[in-house]
């Protein structure tokens, strides 16, 4: 397939090289079409790894990664360009956070709103689907680096969209269990977790744990 | 032990009845010395159960749970008076929801803040404990009807006062996993995790559920 992963970081990077190892097709897409980050990554991953710009990215992909820093992200698809990302099913893997006020991050739209909801209102031609922002990079590509069960969180407003993103986490990372919270407002629950997430990262001392859902009956 | 159990709701009644069931002395606390509500659980829980205005339980309990609604535990501990708070372990159970906006509801602080700092703040003679309030009130005091391992946190600035909360969730109610998420400013972890509580709760259709922190190695 061909997919674009939007973004240069650890995030990017980490499922862009996922995917290309699987055998598809990825172009990262960043601000520039010579970015530095993407340019060092297309020279280490080889013959079906590309880069270019955000819109270079979103006309190559069949279906589109959002790794960008959440405060970027509206910024990034605007760049991509409606018409680049119409039809599409995007996953959001991005969480609002904001360091600008020192360590831990907070977010900075939470509660009553979420950055999932804000990219479906500003890009009604995607199909969002907020999933995987609630585990470290290493993680969200490969869940078995953790002993035992654990869960990933899906939000989005449709519903077909959301089969095929459960049916991808699972062919590709190998996630198990896949919880569909419901509709893109479900995004508050699991950004604002990240409160909770970067607060285990420091009690625990490292990225590599997740949360298991367990219910009676 | 004499236990002070501020707040009349399912929190209250299900730690109340709980700990008299035990075998403690439970004084439950509300605005007036003849709340409807405590007198019924009176006359249910029998001998060990007394109850009193927020200042007769909080002066009777030499530890004391904080069962009361999130928007009314300021003014309960007010009610309590400071004198009879001094040098005692809250286990502070609320959570900072606001209904008044229609459901689900949001958070009333949250983000840079937290209600367990609030509270902190507030009571200095007091050593809050934020615990239990991740999850509902018959799997707080039973965490064995959920299957599997799970997991609880502790937030708080005295490491003693935790070390004693984190016995007696052991000894009292069976828990096993317990993390120490640090001082009270972690509050605003286990706090915004309610925002993806409520929405697991309507997903999975049963407040009995609950999540087990698994990590690598």
């Amino acid at each position: 397939m061909k997919i674009s992963v939007l973004g240069t970081g650890m995030v990017g990077e980490t499922i862009a090289s996922k995917l290309v190892e699987l055998g598809h097709e990825v172009k990262m897409g960043s601000r520039s079409a010579n970015n530095e980050k993407a340019t060092a990554w297309v020279k280490k991953a080889g013959a079906r790894a590309s880069q270019g710009t955000f819109a270079d990215s979103a006309a190559f992909g069949e279906i589109l990664f959002n790794c960008t820093l959440g405060s970027g992200s509206i910024e990034a698809l605007e760049a991509a360009g409606k018409q680049n990302l119409k039809g599409k099913i995007l996953l959001d893997l991005s969480n609002p956070l904001d360091f600008s006020k020192g360590m831990p991050p907070t977010l900075f739209v939470s509660n009553s709103d979420s950055l999932g909801e804000q990219i479906q209102r500003a890009f009604p031609e995607l199909k969002v689907v907020k999933t995987l922002n609630t585990v470290s990079a290493n993680v969200m590509v490969d869940p078995a680096r953790i002993p035992g069960e654990h869960s990933v969180f899906v939000s989005g407003n449709d519903a077909e969209a959301k089969n095929r993103v459960k049916q991808l986490l699972t062919e590709w990372f190998g996630w198990k269990q896949i919880i569909d919270m419901g509709d893109i407002t479900t995004s508050r629950g699991t950004e604002a977790y990240l409160l909770l997430w970067i607060r285990l990262w420091g009690a625990l001392g490292t990225p590599d744990f997740n949360v298991h859902l367990v219910k009676k009956g």
